[in-house]
């Protein structure tokens, strides 16, 4: 896999805006605990107000992925849609100041830069209010062939299916992939979007080289009673699929070919968010340099029990020093 | 697998006698606690009297499994030395009481039944004292060759290897289930004997049709460092491999097919001894019914998840009923 850039991957562009607010605050705003709510641009605005000194760091799955690669020291690319305003201007900024290569030019019209407001309550709780704004502009013209093609993985994400400007550009860069040889790698996202797009994305599965799914995902994507009637289903594929399971680790399979690896010990877990972004990462890191199935495997759950060892979806320390500290690199 | 009987085990024939003490018992008779020491006949006598009202059941590892099978409605067959002597006495009928069929004569020479003084302390713990005795001299003349011959599967115990005619009596026992058509299956089960019989036990793979293991057992077999480096080691391998790993449920191999298979929930572990035991139970008879690997693994997972919700390394509802109920008959 020698290309220019590692992994190029696409994605919703969001802000995560977090603020520490008490439970009156939920209350006085109307905020669900613990979930995430879709809400309008309006709300936003209003929402982003009522933050004290809101922190604001460059988010979605595909891209907080992109920066664990940074991470692990890959060359990592993000591509997804941002407006030319405000919140646009500091995605970009907090994006590449984690390494990540990020060039998609801003959308001068539009719905503004896409947001996920979080509210953070004492006892730790998130509760997530998302606009999804300009993220779900992304169209096949933000894509830049070249860039597509000089990449080793092309990541995307399933959320895209969401909007459908969103998904053609998720074809196209499939499209341009194939025809480049670099490779498609895909997650599920969220065991939600089965019901929506189950057999779209089970049509999409014989021209994936990478699949990732947690294991109600892939539950839901097969219609499987249980873990092994996945295992089972996939007999027959020729992709990798690395099947997360939480504390029961992850189970990687390619062909008949099946491996099973533990989770990396957690002294505690304090946010599982990412956890699925940052193994994504960490196996993709493993495949672009040539390691064995395994190895990317422990390489994915290393990175996911860093993320769910403190609050937020990146990485607090390099995993690249990580990985090399436990042997792996 | 049409044959009279369906699993013949053979094992070392135990007594357990299970003795409610406090801790201070266990300092007046110097027992380790928490662990089994190996004893003489002598120290056995003196503990089996100092044991208040002292509860005495048949016990021994395969011969656990086929009580488990009795229990699951299949035909049990155990082989197994005990000596013309009350504890032999006691140990035929407990384990006859629970369907098993068991007609090892008893011998008229040699040491005393094999016991195992286990002192119960209120905490739960439970500190083990066994005495070989008779088990140990357990013979090739005690077998009869149309015994193994009418069984679907011989199931043999690897401690067996920890005496010289027992292994030979194993082995024969293997020959005769070889020329007739009869599967084998055996358990490696403790890691300590792979380290006086790995290599014995490695050129022993190639003749079994099933093996049982556990995590620490098969890591220790292959000389492996992690789980996933055992499944690799057995692709090459024709036999069923069921390879059990606690609260991780079990993964079952054969060749390169993979099942992962979940553990059964248990609200509250009380007591792990014998649940490798009752696993065996529940997966050989799934297999003597024709059941698919995934299937038989459920039916060693519940077997086994019953057994460790209570004291003591027999099942104590039918596990018919229980298997049954969960839909897997």
């Amino acid at each position: 896999m020698s290309k220019p850039t590692d992994v190029t991957a696409l994605g919703s562009a969001i802000v995560d805006v977090l603020g520490a607010v008490d439970d009156a605050f939920l209350l006085t705003h109307n905020i669900a605990k613990g979930v995430m709510t879709l809400i309008d641009e309006h709300r936003a605005a209003q929402l982003h107000a009522a933050f004290a000194a809101p922190r604001e760091v460059a988010g979605g799955s595909a891209a907080n992925t992109a920066v664990g690669l940074a991470s692990l020291g890959a060359s990592a690319h993000f591509v997804g849609r941002v407006k030319r305003d405000r919140l646009g201007a500091a995605f970009e900024s907090s994006l590449r100041e984690t390494g990540v290569d990020y060039r998609t030019p801003p959308a001068d019209l539009g719905p503004s830069t896409a947001c996920s407001l979080i509210a953070v309550t004492p006892d730790g709780e998130r509760s997530m209010n998302t606009w999804l704004g300009a993220a779900r502009e992304f169209s096949p013209a933000d894509l830049r062939e070249r860039d597509i093609a000089e990449s080793a993985v092309v990541y995307i994400e399933g959320y895209l299916w969401d909007a459908p400007s969103a998904k053609q550009a998720s074809l196209r860069a499939m499209s341009i992939a194939k025809a480049s040889g670099s490779k498609i790698a895909f997650t599920l996202s969220d065991p939600f979007l089965m019901g929506r797009y189950r057999n779209e994305f089970l049509a999409l599965l014989p021209e994936l080289d990478i699949l990732f799914a947690n294991e109600e995902e892939a539950k839901a994507l097969f219609a499987a009673d249980e873990f092994d009637d996945v295992l089972q289903a996939l007999k027959s594929s020729s992709a990798i699929v690395a099947l997360t399971r939480s504390e029961k680790g992850c189970v990687i399979a390619r062909g008949g070919e099946v491996h099973v690896v533990d989770a990396a010990p957690v002294e505690r877990v304090v946010d599982t968010t990412g956890a699925g972004d940052q193994f994504a990462a960490g196996f993709l890191y493993g495949l672009t340099r040539g390691f064995g199935l395994s190895h990317c495997g422990h390489l994915g759950a290393l990175a996911a029990a860093e993320v769910i060892s403190h609050y937020g979806a990146r990485p607090q320390v390099s995993l690249k020093t990580l990985a090399a500290a436990k042997g792996l690199l």
